[in-house]
């Protein structure tokens, strides 16, 4: 399916609370829909604990092997926020006071009438010649050095660094889908599905199974770059549930969309 | 704070529609607060797509890495349902029809008037040398090879086989925490909180922020092996609180469940 230009994107979650149950991410399925909208795929995504060692090598390995990486989590003031040292050491450059960052958090802690003290201070720390990603929410930026965009960890604030990074990005073509809803077992779909899915080399078939409270139902999603081919493709799925002698219910949804069920 | 005689853990989440934001993954807070409560610490959790070399890759790297992998995802009927096979080559064993596997689906399809079909004689495709794990839900059961479990993705389903593989597992001490909020910026409280740290090396002190709708409250997490000195940490962090001026709300939640806020 990933073309040779398929754009991909890493996705790193760093944080101890995540790995502990404590916090459910939410930030995956954002990224991956706003990403997909830019035509830029994640492809993996991980999620690893507040251990210098783990983060620097994690970085250095998706930075090599993906377009784009997109951290979140650990650019606060306290002493667990680690990730602006680590990208540094992992990207091999130096790390101090940004002037441009400590005036954003200046500006902002003099309209809050708090004052700016060590702890603080921290969140100006950047790598050298690190590029700073705005936050209009809490000015404290993020920023992006060589293909690594580091992200607040909490939603609201990652979601604005991001509208902000997603015109910055080359992206190729985005993936269009289109789910069809049914009542047929898996089973039943499988064989006539998998004949479809060698039929349409260039478009992704899937099958997702769901149980209500009242019925079973399967989403079956085709996925593809060219729209034509996703349509046709969908039309086949409907013509293989119409032969099983169901009829399947198309869902609209803007790609990569979660629908109920 | 992870000891030598750590039990760790990785989760591996199998599937395109965790990738492209369609399916929402909530398996992983409920694995790390099972595998918590018996003492195996969640370390890692990776979210990969349906291609069977980076399956291949991943169950090999995860299971030289990690005291135990839990994979969910990819075990249905469908062409896409890989993670059996793929499994199989990572550990380097064949794959077949297991008899008890088989039975298990003709007794689950004759009670449901369903016919066995190729399709669904697929789920009853186990690697060589693994011991299958229970499926209360539909029958088709995941399996253990070496120290990789092969879960279903469907959260109902994922539930009742983890609790079936939970009792077989040799886990160490489990992490126990303690929740503190309060309404004092991280910025404030971020000095004293990286000197206690610093002063209880075997605990681990996370500060969280989150905005409600009308106000703004920090959760400072402590968690650590030993309930005592998590303790000791929690009114260190209690005292901390009250010097800076405020008060701090004690959560009270098992270890590992998540808190609003």
């Amino acid at each position: 399916m990933a073309s040779s230009e398929t754009i991909t994107a890493a996705l790193l979650i760093i944080g101890n609370e995540v790995l502990s149950g404590r916090t459910h991410d939410k930030n995956l399925p954002h990224i991956a829909e706003k990403l997909n909208d830019v035509g830029v795929r994640l492809t993996e995504a991980r999620v690893i604990p507040d251990i210098p060692e783990v983060i620097i090598r994690t970085v250095r390995e998706l930075s090599t092997n993906f377009t784009y990486v997109f951290t979140t989590g650990g650019i606060g003031p306290t002493h667990d926020d680690i990730t602006a040292d680590c990208v540094a050491e992992a990207m091999g450059v130096s790390i101090d006071i940004d002037p441009e960052a400590l005036r954003r958090l200046e500006v902002h802690y003099a309209n809050s009438g708090l004052e700016i003290n060590e702890a603080r201070l921290r969140m100006a720390r950047i790598p050298e010649g690190a590029s700073l990603i705005d936050n209009p929410i809490s000015a404290a930026p993020g920023f992006r050095i060589g293909n690594v965009h580091v992200m607040a960890g909490v939603p609201k604030i990652m979601q604005a660094m991001l509208d902000g990074i997603l015109p910055t990005l080359k992206g190729g073509r985005p993936m269009v889908s289109i789910t069809l809803r049914c009542s047929l077992p898996e089973g039943r779909i499988a064989e006539g599905l998998g004949k479809l899915a060698k039929a349409h080399p260039d478009v992704d078939f899937g099958s997702y199974p769901a149980w209500t409270k009242t019925a079973f139902q399967v989403s079956l999603v085709v996925r593809g770059e060219d729209p034509a081919q996703v349509e046709t493709a969908a039309q086949a799925v409907e013509k293989l549930i119409a032969d099983l002698g169901d009829q399947a219910e198309r869902i609209t949804a803007r790609p990569g969309e979660t629908v109920p069920g």
